[in-house]
């Protein structure tokens, strides 16, 4: 419930998510028009996110589409993100999370692309996701006839629930054959996520490419760097998260 | 029919080509005097091309070549890009574009050595290109002897006749053992077409590194995210294009 | 014994390690928290290290944090890095050293992954490098579940007594599953060692992509580039170093 | 003769090789001080080159070394950098060459580890090197322990006689275990061709990755290209070079 805790307003969310979505051109996550970031209000039921086919230069904090969770239109003219069924799928079902970053960064879409989950091989990977990250399943042609963004939010939701993941310990997900989907507590923290979901996805494909049986990182050391930084004992930081 | 509409006067023109050829460098898509970016002024039947051997950083906007549509020069003194003649043979043949980028864009490159399509893995690519990405036959020897940058066009032209490829939905052609060409209604599009070209090449290679197995993307959802960005009843963008 | 030498006081020694963790993100081995680097001051037997969990844009050299040989703060308020106890057995087992560096650096990492050594593969290798670069084994669960970083530090030790390699002529090591640390006299040796350990574990990447049979570099090859820098008779710098 | 024609002094000649030198970090191509370029006054005898284990950062124009054609230093206090003989063998067998360079470039490197020669696949390799780019055979022991730099002068010599290469065709070898060199007609040129080279590298390698069994570029159009660069009848410069 962090948008309640911080008392943020309209105007300081959309700021929040207009620089969220220039991060990630910074990070050279995305190229043109690819890519968006979103935030809900939980206590108002809105989500604030990039207008859709609208390059990263000619974006004002302003410009950031609000809509109710129908995806109604309660704010400004321009049309949100043509992802934005995506988002609300996931924000209505995971209800913990307060942000949604979207691209089409190089490793992990070939991730999506090659129809794999991306295995956690190291620390690096423990540090921030709890386990192997996982690709869904590609959609149907009715699934994909109407409403398709609705059905690749549910997809992903399928996802989660079939295989048992918590979301808030597997901040990120590949849709098969599109690239991947993170969130986080706010912006900022879904944005970083897919910054290193791209670095891991990155070091991934390296590994096989040098040792195409490489093991997946033991269970103990997993748990030890997972739950050192998250866990009820945790170290990690300065302070207690 | 685009430069009508505009009414653009030559010395526009001359910019808009200089800018383009800048845009190929800023990218990272060409080394040294690697690659050239050409608009047609079909009103006037005339070329503007970047002149031949010049570095980039030595280029004025009114160094550009112009020529009519059989290469002779009607204007300024700089002989135009030696791979003018390619780019004649397209502008003839496929009517609806309106400018031309050629680069030796690394992982474009490599497709086009390795003499393979590049398959349309995920909807990255289909949001920009409507199937796999062509690569023309190598040129005979009579070809290559004569005439050999007129006979390249020509073999472009012939891989889109025989393969039923429509240039307007796929505004891109990898030349055998050389390297892509791209296209589309203005040389800001065309050279988008070549950067996405390139992330594109990546993206494929690394599927393959990944799943040397990879299915490619399925027809459905292939029309999905290539019509709702150019179909009938697109919704990608803010307005209809 | 480099810091009795230079009688650097504890302010000096701080910004040495402020500096050399920052080169570790302009040189791009580091995204966010990860990595850092410590200095030892053997006369007063200190360690200097990056605190626990705080982004790089956001520390100041009055930040780092001093500890004692047990790690027990002596001080300043932050935290040390979690990874304290792995610098610390390192510094008590090789005593020449006087600082180290770890990084999650894409390519080191990746070989720390696959579980492989580094093979000496060329000159660049053996220009800083005696040999192939070892992998640990990895932690038991025993070694995992209690002092995990103080036992990381123990396994590091252990491969080089067992291999009996010379710290001081292999001044880095891969951790299995987790990531590289390297040393040095100083501080930005520590961290050069890092930035050229990432580009020979991206060369040997290549080199086995190209080759996968690809030789080992001539143990006499090997001699005379490791020698001719740091041997008795070095003749690679102006100066006898 | 190009020195001779252009009447450079002693000074404008230490300029042109320290930017020289400068260039290839600013191209990636280094890091540290490794690698280095000369250039020769053939008129007088005398090799300029960079001073030897001294980073780039420090350098300064007076600080070039010059010495004669046996490599006694003639100028300046420095001494030359360790691989002056490899150059010095280089300039007394090709007399038509006026610079060279040796780096370390990441790519070009691995090929040189690998022991292969670089396949010309494509118009890309073929606009500037004529045919494959070759390895040298390793040195043997005798070779490496007396007189290392000039033998591995001498072994490059030994690959473009016994393999009847035109060195002016030809401005590139890799040696085996170590690493590039290039050259040209002055040192622009010769950094150019390290340039070039490591992207060539770079194509060379993906271009396997995608298909291992791609075809090297046909001869016609290796002629096709080369020539219509710098043979009788050359069309691709403004002027005839």
């Amino acid at each position: 419930m962090y948008l309640k805790d911080k008392h943020m307003n309209l105007k300081e969310i959309k700021k929040e998510v207009y620089e969220a979505n220039l991060e990630l051109v910074k990070r050279g996550l995305v190229l043109y028009t690819w890519g968006n970031v979103s935030v809900i209000d939980r206590e108002n039921q809105l989500v604030i996110i990039k207008p859709r086919g609208i390059k990263y230069e000619d974006l004002e904090p302003e410009d950031m589409s609000v809509t109710d969770m129908d995806g109604n239109i309660v704010d400004g003219k321009l049309l949100p993100s043509v992802d934005l069924d995506i988002h609300l799928a996931l924000y209505k079902q995971f209800e913990d999370i307060g942000a949604i970053a979207h691209t089409h960064s190089t490793y992990a879409t070939a991730w999506a692309q090659a129809r794999c989950d991306i295995p956690a091989f190291g620390t690096t990977h423990g540090d921030h996701f709890y386990g192997d990250i996982p690709c869904t399943r590609q959609m149907t042609i009715e699934e994909t006839e109407n409403d398709y963004e609705k059905h690749t939010g549910e997809v992903i939701v399928e996802t989660f629930l079939e295989r048992k993941i918590d979301p808030m310990q597997m901040c990120a997900v590949l849709t098969a054959g599109h690239g991947p989907f993170t969130w986080g507590k706010d912006a900022k923290s879904a944005v970083e996520h897919s910054v290193i979901l791209e670095e891991l996805a990155r070091m991934a494909m390296l590994t096989l490419d040098i040792n195409p049986n490489a093991p997946k990182l033991e269970k103990h050391i997993l748990d030890k760097h997972y739950l050192r930084k998250y866990g009820k004992n945790a170290y990690f930081y300065q302070e207690k998260k």
